[in-house]
């Protein structure tokens, strides 16, 4: 699955693209993965709620703090009582912090499929989490079963 | 599976369920899905040690900070030097911190099998992780293999 | 799979032990678990930077702070405003740190296998992450699919 980010940062809702590739797939038991190819981004399985949604992304630029500004996204070195500083930096890159978001969110989950539904509960969705966008990115989702 | 939760948060250890659906599915060599039906759950493959639960709970708590008090539970606001304040808490929930520790723990983990057993070195347990209890909860176990 | 660690932390680079592990199980089509089996590891999937590994390991130390000092591998006690002080140390432990570390990584990933490859992205590398090494590790490596 290929989409374009138009963003630096955001939450893509993509349960039913994932259903989708199970519906393709055809299978009835089994689960699938959903595995994000990039070192800056991850999936998250989590509610659809706009206000959490900003929560989380502001809790993640204290957690792993960004090392630059954008105030039209309400992001501030400042956030952070440590500012980012990485060695990551020294090639010219500025993306140090989306590094580490996607060791806390995590680049894949997998899915439970049962009678050939995405087995969720029933406030569980799935999302793309963009940290470093503006860019084409892709997505690996596989379904295993029978 | 399905079960009662009596804690607002707690780990309730269930290696011993997973192993029963591997057996139940009749698997030699596979993995296994343990997946929280929750947004505010993880399941999580640790040691079994009371003090290191306790350690987890309370840094869980600093890094993702409730807003709530609950002397009982040894939980204040005041753990943190930045105590939860979240959006999400406009619609009246008062659970913000627990999706933000579903995000650390993460829904769900992956365990292989071999020769019909949980594939786990000998200090692995697998623990279901509450973190807004006290309500009935369900999870998802499904075994994968041959 | 077993291995020696030298360090007491450590990222090691393993994407061409598990493309192995593919190969020998002859799949073209499936899913690669990579699990580690120890309580103070995990596995990564990340950049193979030296400059973002001691980025990680260095910020790993400051949300998940030691109890510990070792001027050698620049790890003291005072990284953190709030070093590490664990109940899980009352047994005569001093690793309470890389059990949350294990937490924040996570012990396995799942990686898809398309054509008999790893479907990884450009930049995408496995990594074993050690927290408590200079002893021998062991991890699971196991391919589903056909």
């Amino acid at each position: 699955m290929t989409f374009e980010t138009t963003k630096r940062r955001e939450l893509i809702r993509i349960t039913e693209e994932v259903q989708a590739a199970v519906d393709e797939a055809g299978i009835a038991e089994g689960m699938v993965v959903v595995s994000a190819m990039h070192i800056t981004a991850g999936v998250w399985v989590n509610d659809d709620e706009p206000g959490l949604h900003e929560d989380v992304l502001e809790w993640l630029d204290k957690v792993a703090p960004p090392s630059w500004t954008d105030p039209a996204n309400d992001v501030a070195r400042d956030l952070s009582p440590d500012p980012g500083d990485y060695r990551h930096h020294a090639g010219g890159e500025d993306n140090g912090d989306a590094h580490l978001k996607n060791l806390l969110v995590h680049h894949q989950v997998i899915v439970p499929v049962t009678d050939g539904r995405l087995d969720l509960g029933p406030w569980q969705q799935v999302f793309y989490c963009e940290f470093d966008g503006g860019r084409r990115k892709r997505l690996v989702i596989k379904a295993l079963g029978e």
